[in-house]
């Protein structure tokens, strides 16, 4: 053992992964910690389990099915390298240090005990944390597929998205040629990820654009407390849960075999929306409570839908405004459309009139953005809500599949000739 | 009891505050909680104690010696209106927000069995969560003192910082009538501490600026493990504890008895130095392990001083290169200068060459800022670090005794006649 090793392993625990996402030989094989699969009705993880490891390989990426993680670092990178065999080597060297962080070690073997004369293997700022839950999951945008003679790997699903009524988007928070989700219990093991990658990428990448998330807004976790957004209300209640396998297989996984139009190196995989919306919630703030229950569609105290007495009892649409947000925006309104969130709440400082610049970062995952978040964003432009809220970054992503064990790596299946 | 009461009234816990801070007999009138006041040598709090309340009252206000919590939320506010009777009511209002907030209940009695024709008392995104250690310590900066007829009360120990070899200030980032800073171990209770705040001195006071900060550089828990910083380095090995009475009183808190210079308005308070602290980790990231280590003076893994085998091993200053930042930074190189630091790490997002806008908020509490900080920060002018960071903000600010019960408030000692 390095000396970085054993300064980290203390902090390795049980993993932990969803029924169909822990592999338990592949986390033993990669990291010599005891596989602790859970399945049926999780609960939210408890403290202890908090700072656990999330298994890293799987037929999905951890990180979109995986109950929601306290914190975030996004980040969209655009390529800088013309030569493809240079970029495939950085997803290489990239998932090697993804599978490591993961586990709660230092990027490389012997951060520490390495050369004095070379730079570190690892920028150090997390060693001594625990796992922290981390998760990396990476995208690629359509942008990517005009470079590497990609373009006819393109998935049809992968569509640009329109321009929707009321998005004021800055080009300078939105789109990229890939991303990277960095979610963890811990903000620094998120950003320690993210700064690495970005360092390993040195040459090959530079990052667009960035958002940390301090409160998750949405919950993959049944029964789980429903996080609160910024507008001070229950956000999520009905989202997809991490345990729905059939909702997962129906409305988030890529199948190409039941979905011809879609790539069949995809399968397994999913798609990214990402929006940055800001809040004016100083004006929110100065609204009445009356009109703000109007709007949303729900009580603010407890949740529940207009005329209904608990946060979870089923919404009845009628009883609510027509352009109540959660009666636009529910599955029966937009033809079934359902959506896996995944979003948290950021504030990144004050703008120069003295607001708060904060709002949501929207992260949904969809097995077709077309019948997913396109859909239910069109239907939303009548949304009482937009008085107060504007989308000002836009991004999509195709997610791959999982990779499988310690010899595969992001983007095997894209770069690879066969698929 | 309200719905809103009701609500929040499991996650109220028990108080902790250090030795010369929890107030018991005011934390059971204000709050009705138990009070478990903890003394000597103190561990970092448990998760579970990491959800209590910390005692609002006291002759100090909390945020200083408090252990530190893991986030942060810092705002720098101007003041718009001229009347001082208003804003005297405003500083009574944030204040009974503020006791309300550290207890953990939503700011306004029945925040949501009020009138529905009027805005919520409490914005609502933190009904729910725990009171989670939060901290609301208030500041008032030099300029507030041309305003309201404050002049001749102004501090002697209140200087105007100087400027310093390398600063590069941006205006809107610096200074401010006055601060709060917000602590506490979820992010969502320090964010929705400043907004409710905020949106209390509408049309009193504006915020100038705010710093998020999502990681605790210094701890001031002795025995603690000290925190790493994003240069990777551990960082506050020898900070002042919060048990530590003897060397509060040397260097924190103000005392116009032993120190005639002060105001007697101070007694208790504070002086407090906000620096903003961009750190060019890129470039350091491709800086040999034996540079970075011979920059600082400690080892990266374990922390040792050049030349000792562990942490907490006295440093020997002379075996150091005579640029290092420890050596420089040492009381030994400083007539003894110490300042309690209480720095939190920032990321915000990436700047327009692509690179993380990532650094150090730099939090400083000292009993004079002439004796504490301005000598220290002069004296690392020629600080080997300088290659590798900027001063990008700055702000000073008199920190006020604390509000000794329920009949106080923040600034009674500075806006009353006797004092």
């Amino acid at each position: 053992m390095t000396d970085a090793e054993k300064a980290t392993a203390p902090s390795r625990r049980a993993l932990i992964g969803w029924g169909g996402a822990g592999l338990a030989l592949g986390a033993a094989a990669a990291g010599g910690a005891v596989a602790m699969t859970r399945t049926g009705d999780d609960i939210e993880p408890t403290a202890a389990e908090a700072g656990a490891a999330v298994e890293f390989h799987g037929t999905h990426q951890a990180g979109i099915a995986t109950p929601v993680q306290d914190r975030l670092h996004f980040a969209a990178f655009d390529v800088t390298t013309e030569d493809r065999a240079e970029f495939v080597q950085m997803l290489k060297d990239w998932t090697a240090a993804a599978r490591r962080m993961a586990a709660g070690k230092a990027v490389g073997e012997g951060a520490y005990g390495g050369l004095a004369e070379a730079p570190p293997d690892d920028t150090g700022e997390a060693l001594g944390l625990k796992p922290s839950r981390l998760t990396l999951t990476i995208g690629f945008g359509p942008s990517l597929f005009e470079k590497f003679d990609l373009a006819d790997r393109r998935p049809e699903a992968l569509v640009d998205l329109p321009q929707f009524a009321g998005d004021n988007l800055d080009r300078n928070r939105s789109g990229g040629d890939l991303c990277v989700q960095a979610c963890a219990d811990d903000p620094q093991v998120a950003v320690h990820a993210i700064r690495n990658l970005a360092r390993i990428g040195f040459g090959k990448v530079v990052i667009k654009w960035s958002q940390l998330g301090f409160g998750k807004t949405s919950s993959t976790t049944p029964d789980a407390q429903t996080p609160r957004n910024l507008l001070g209300f229950k956000d999520g209640t009905r989202n997809i849960a991490g345990t729905e396998t059939d909702r997962l297989k129906k409305f988030v996984w890529a199948d190409s075999a039941k979905d011809a139009k879609d790539a069949p190196w995809m399968n397994g995989g999913s798609y990214l929306v990402a929006r940055r919306i800001r809040m004016h919630i100083e004006t929110w703030d100065r609204t009445s409570l009356q009109e703000q229950e109007d709007i949303i569609g729900r009580d603010k105290g407890e949740g529940a839908p207009v005329g209904k007495a608990k946060e979870r009892d089923k919404p009845f649409l009628p009883a609510m405004k027509p352009d109540a947000h959660v009666r636009l925006a529910h599955p029966d309104s937009n033809h079934g459309a359902t959506i896996l969130r995944r979003g948290y709440s950021f504030t990144d400082g004050t703008d120069g009139l003295g607001r708060l610049e904060a709002g949501l970062f929207f992260l949904a995952y969809q097995k077709d953005v077309r019948e997913g978040f396109i859909r239910i964003q069109r239907h939303l432009a009548t949304d009482a809500l937009n008085e107060y809220i504007q989308h000002v970054g836009s991004a999509v992503f195709a997610v791959p599949p999982g990779v499988r064990d310690k010899d595969d790596w992001w983007g095997s299946t894209l770069f690879s000739k066969e698929a």
